[in-house]
């Protein structure tokens, strides 16, 4: 059964990535944030996203709070629903790349599998990924949410580094160790790193 | 059960949609065409957004093209599909409004409900309906992708205007009378229409 959304002619040729890029005057990418609950990647991402636009860049977090609280509400825990979670994340990571947009994506996204997931469907050529590498100790330590807490107590299921495992990149584009350095020591870092790529 | 990953606190900042529109240099709104298929959406909206970024504004459309083929292409048609391809493309659609990206959707959303239920996740606000309104018999004589033929035929079921209702808008921020006057003053209409809206 054929349905009439579903078909489209190719004539109505809409602006294309190539030149929007060309009117914001940068090269999209998408930028993926991995790591442990309490890394830094959240505040990583605010500041490296504020860097670039001071810096003339156009870019774009998605995250927890604008991507759970939308699109993706609809959806719980379950592994068939953490799939969905990525899967809509990096489609949405697509339209805004195909926008001309350079996309901070912000997720935990403990597996490789996950990860590979996620690249898959943005291209590999579009897809840096950046691996927050926190130790658990410091992130359970610094708990700012609670989290860990609870999660030793029982409360969470399927908490990342406590009850269920985290994966780190084999080979990750680029590792800030925001165990150690401060954070506006890794948003230079990345920002210094990222910068050649998105520069016309 | 409480997740990790859908607690957030409030201290990490993401630049807001209205250093964004200063950015861009526009304001952001959702323009919503609605109209039957073969009535222009797709072709006003494509000629809309390349003459928004001659003039200087950032604009991106949200189509089938781009939608279906990603993230809703795990929806089929059924009543409870439709209202999930809706309201994905709403969220979707606010966003790129949050982004402060002027953002044009084509869909043929064909009942007062189902646009009353992308506006409320958009906001009124910010919210720009366009009806494109050629009448059905224009829309079938010239069916550009042959689906009228085929509804007729009754290949193709649930056709919006022959076995299913088109509700047009009772207040419509726009009409653009499609079926009589040419694209490109369709487009021009449309254009001056939204100029002063989206002009910082």
């Amino acid at each position: 059964m054929v349905n009439q959304e579903n078909i489209h002619p190719g004539f109505d040729k809409l602006v294309s990535r190539a030149e929007r890029e060309k009117f914001l005057n940068q090269r999209s990418k998408v930028v993926w944030m991995t790591g442990l609950s309490g890394s830094g990647k959240t505040t990583i991402a605010a500041g490296l996203e504020r860097k670039l636009l001071e810096n003339g860049f156009f870019a774009q977090v998605l995250d927890g709070d604008n991507i759970r609280s939308g699109i993706n509400n609809n959806l719980g825990f379950s592994l068939e629903d953490r799939l969905e979670n990525i899967r809509r994340i990096a489609e949405v990571a697509k339209l805004y790349l195909n926008s001309g947009i350079i996309t901070i994506c912000t997720f935990i996204s403990p597996t490789i599998e996950i990860r590979k997931y996620a690249e898959d469907i943005i291209g590999s050529d579009d897809f840096l990924e950046i691996f927050v590498d926190a130790p658990l100790e410091i992130c359970e330590k610094r708990d700012v949410k609670g989290l860990y807490q609870k999660a030793r107590k029982g409360e969470i299921k399927d908490f990342t580094g406590i009850t269920s495992p985290y994966e780190p990149p084999i080979s990750p584009t680029l590792t800030l160790f925001s165990g150690k350095e401060p954070v506006q020591v890794s948003v230079q870092i990345a920002f210094d790193f990222i910068e050649p790529l998105i520069r016309k």
